[in-house]
């Protein structure tokens, strides 16, 4: 998942509690007597819940995808092997399957070394072993490592006063992630926040002539666990290494800097390869009536390479997926088609979601609506949707549906809700996402610990539920709900 | 730290409650009418907690020895450094310092690689890296290392049904450590649980033929850290590569296992040199009135290799050295001998404590108490003490000079209260150790994650007073406190 979502999912959550609390006096008896009978049945809505909250196919597939396969980095065999993985499992529900061509990234980890080899304090002959791990995009130092000092800063203002240090130098970006903030279900501000320097730092540091950047890692448990992802260079500037250091190494680091200089070794050798073939997995479930129209229900596909990708995001493609198993197994085909979409490289390019929409602009009206979940394997919450103003009445019957699986949250937003679906709302497409419970999501995210354990089958059980109701809503609806152009 | 102490800390913990509740009702102002004048001024106990209260030196001594110099295994040039910064340190404080020599085991960690290169639903060519490190005294692989079959078993009878398949095998013992007894105020009995598969379990399977063994994580949380310490082999058994896998990676092969052969590659190279050069640090806070009789405070100052040992046991070695700290600060001299000890080599090999033992053996009633600390860096809770049962009375003021600072506790217990003091403990020496909240003490224990940042300094503050209120009346008390022989 990248900060696009959670631009915007903060905000979302902030609205959370007053939406319901509206809701809930709007859903009177009386006000219910004067509405018109219902467009779409709520008992097969009820039943689609139903279905999705006692069924082990999407975890059975999560555990297919994380345990026989694991990290699936855009251009490893991993991914190559997921997509095929899946494209098998779409076609045998019955769907139409087709596998886009995207042309991706192809970035490989190397080895990853750090070591204080000098220090205020330093005994003689002592040096110090850090844990880190390269961030996507980094360039590769020599294969004997690079020595220099290490400049700690807190913020671009202060990489700026320190201007003349940085040539040479080796900047750290000692930001805290904030937790508190997290857990406070604001998590995606809080990432935010602290991943403005792992998306936007080393290119800042690089500007001015560093020989390497670090980041404290953006995540909210501190095990020594490095965070990885990726780095954001200007068009045309030259990359540099680039890590992500342990928070604990990072906090080490800037202790130390209170007293005197360090001196650091740093040996990255990640290699970024020619493009790789790779593809969106495409499977249309078909509609009733109007086979022309889609509703997007999606996730990505590939993950980055420490963990399985279990929580980023495993948990969101297959919960995607599940919305057409849940149908197949109900036998309901609605109005409009419904098209899961196994988003490729997400994590390091998004030239997945480019060529798709690249397939679409020019009928863009066909994209009814658009659905993203890529927010890790907590419990569903609700549903947060980009959509006008209006179209909240409209939703409220999905909200009715997922009041006994308490997903009961309806947000209204202007942003994007998933990086992936980005540009189909940039073009009017109103955007969904389920809202989930991420406050724990950032304490893995990224990390090696991404792995099965951490997803509770109820909790996927109640996000597939919530994008299985939304989306048959969304397909069977008489008439399409008013485009929305969201904020970019 | 290892087994013993928690042996019986279970069990002291299991009577904190009722203890507590007994002192409150014999608290009575009646009772207390009824006694003797204190024979320890109650002024300077109090003076004492609160100076330890209000005092950063402990923790400039934990920073000094876990920033500055790191990880301190047996042998390395880092316990080498502690050695002598702490002597150095203990010396400047007016004690006298003496370095007692003691030879200790010299393990030193090599690569470690473990690969699962065949498993039941495994794709073409795919392989999954697993996160595992070497215990202490395991042996090596070939540099190649070596690829066997992996065989699950959960305990030794699962191991002895499975005797055949065990010969050339890899053998996995997956024992889960019960984090809700840790949670619950039990951390020692969990530990010791769980512990005894790293402990036991790959001697049992070198008994049996296997190839190397494997240990799931002894440890409560769950970041895909490998959990290092100790594994004991019998006498004249020739040790296997033996490690520790994440608890993730364990319950992986767990998982997969159930559907067919898991085969593994695992390379391990750690080497056994020579035993090394080492010392106890014994440092004397001169006696009043009794030279010749000591009151012993200590902790370790050895730790695992991957992290920098704060918590284990950084923490208990730098809280003991305060006492002297304290007392200094107070200008405080007690009637007997306040002897500091840190000790060596408590994680791999107990060379520590049996050198000082063999040096005090022939003059034991010169050892009038020991107290020991090695149970992680949460807040002090009181007291455990290996005393007779009448020995609690007299202990009461201690524990009165504490509830100023919750340090409320105090559990009598019948068995060993630290390794380290065990043997005096064994002869008769009155045994004690600060209770400590050690809910979350697993979570980093012998990991890289045991570092600075896991010890809240105010949690230091209150186990240096609850140390140096009970050394200090220890070592005043005009009648030294009866001897008890702690069950072994």
């Amino acid at each position: 998942m990248k900060k696009t979502l959670y631009g915007s999912c903060t905000f979302a959550l902030g609205l959370a509690i007053v939406a319901l609390s509206l809701v809930n006096k709007a859903g009177a008896v009386d006000a219910v007597a004067m509405q018109p009978p219902p467009v779409v049945d709520p008992g097969v809505l009820a039943r689609i819940r139903d279905a999705a909250m006692v069924n082990d196919w999407g975890w059975q597939r999560l555990s297919d995808l994380t345990d026989k396969i694991g990290p699936r980095l855009s251009g490893s065999p991993q991914l190559e092997a997921a997509i095929t993985q899946l494209a098998g499992v779409m076609s045998s529900l019955g769907a139409t399957v087709a596998l886009q061509p995207v042309k991706v990234p192809h970035w490989v980890r190397g080895e990853e070394i750090g070591e204080l080899v000098d220090y205020p304090g330093r005994l003689r002959g002592l040096t110090q072993k850090l844990h880190l791990t390269a961030l996507g995009a980094s360039s590769a130092t020599t294969p004997k490592g690079i020595t220099a000092r290490v400049i700690v800063v807190h913020d671009l203002d202060e990489l700026k006063l320190r201007a003349r240090e940085v040539r040479g130098s080796i900047v750290l970006f000692e930001s805290n992630f904030d937790q508190r903030l997290a857990s406070n279900g604001e998590a995606g501000a809080a990432y935010q926040q602290s991943g403005f320097y792992r998306f936007s730092g080393p290119s800042a540091a690089a500007a001015l002539g560093a020989s390497a950047a670090l980041v404290r890692s953006i995540g909210g448990a501190a095990y020594r666990l490095p965070h990885t992802g990726l780095t954001i260079w200007k068009d045309n500037q030259a990359p540099i290494p680039a890590a992500a250091l342990a928070a604990e190494d990072a906090d080490l680091i800037a202790r130390l800097d209170a007293s005197g200089p360090i001196i650091m070794k740093l040996v990255l050798t990640p290699q970024t390869l020619p493009d790789a073939d790779s593809f969106n997995v495409i499977a249309d479930w078909p509609a009733r009536e109007k086979s022309g129209e889609y509703v997007v229900v999606s996730g990505h596909l590939d993950s980055w390479d420490l963990g399985t990708g279990a929580v980023d995001d495993g948990v969101g493609v297959i919960a995607a997926a599940a919305v057409i198993q849940v149908l197949k197994q109900l036998d309901l085909h609605p109005r409009r088609t419904i098209r899961f979409v196994g988003w490729t490289n997400e994590e390091n390019g998004s030239r997945g979601n480019k060529a798709y929409f690249a397939s679409v602009s020019h009928v863009i009206e066909t994209q009814v609506a658009a659905i993203e979940n890529d927010e890790g394997g907590g419990r569903a919450l609700g549903i947060a949707a980009a959509v006008t103003p209006e179209t909240l009445a409209i939703l409220q019957p999905v909200q009715k549906a997922l009041g006994p699986i308490g997903a009961t949250v309806l947000a209204r937003r202007d942003g994007e809700l998933g990086s992936d679906i980005g540009p189909l709302q940039g073009a009017g497409v109103p955007g969904f996402a389920p809202l989930v419970d991420a406050r724990h999501y950032f304490d893995y995210h990224h990390t090696a610990a991404d792995t099965l354990d951490k997803v509770d089958p109820k909790n996927l059980q109640s996000q597939i539920a919530t994008m299985a109701v939304l989306a048959y809503y969304l397909a069977e609806l008489p008439d399409v709900i008013p485009r929305f152009k969201a904020l970019q």
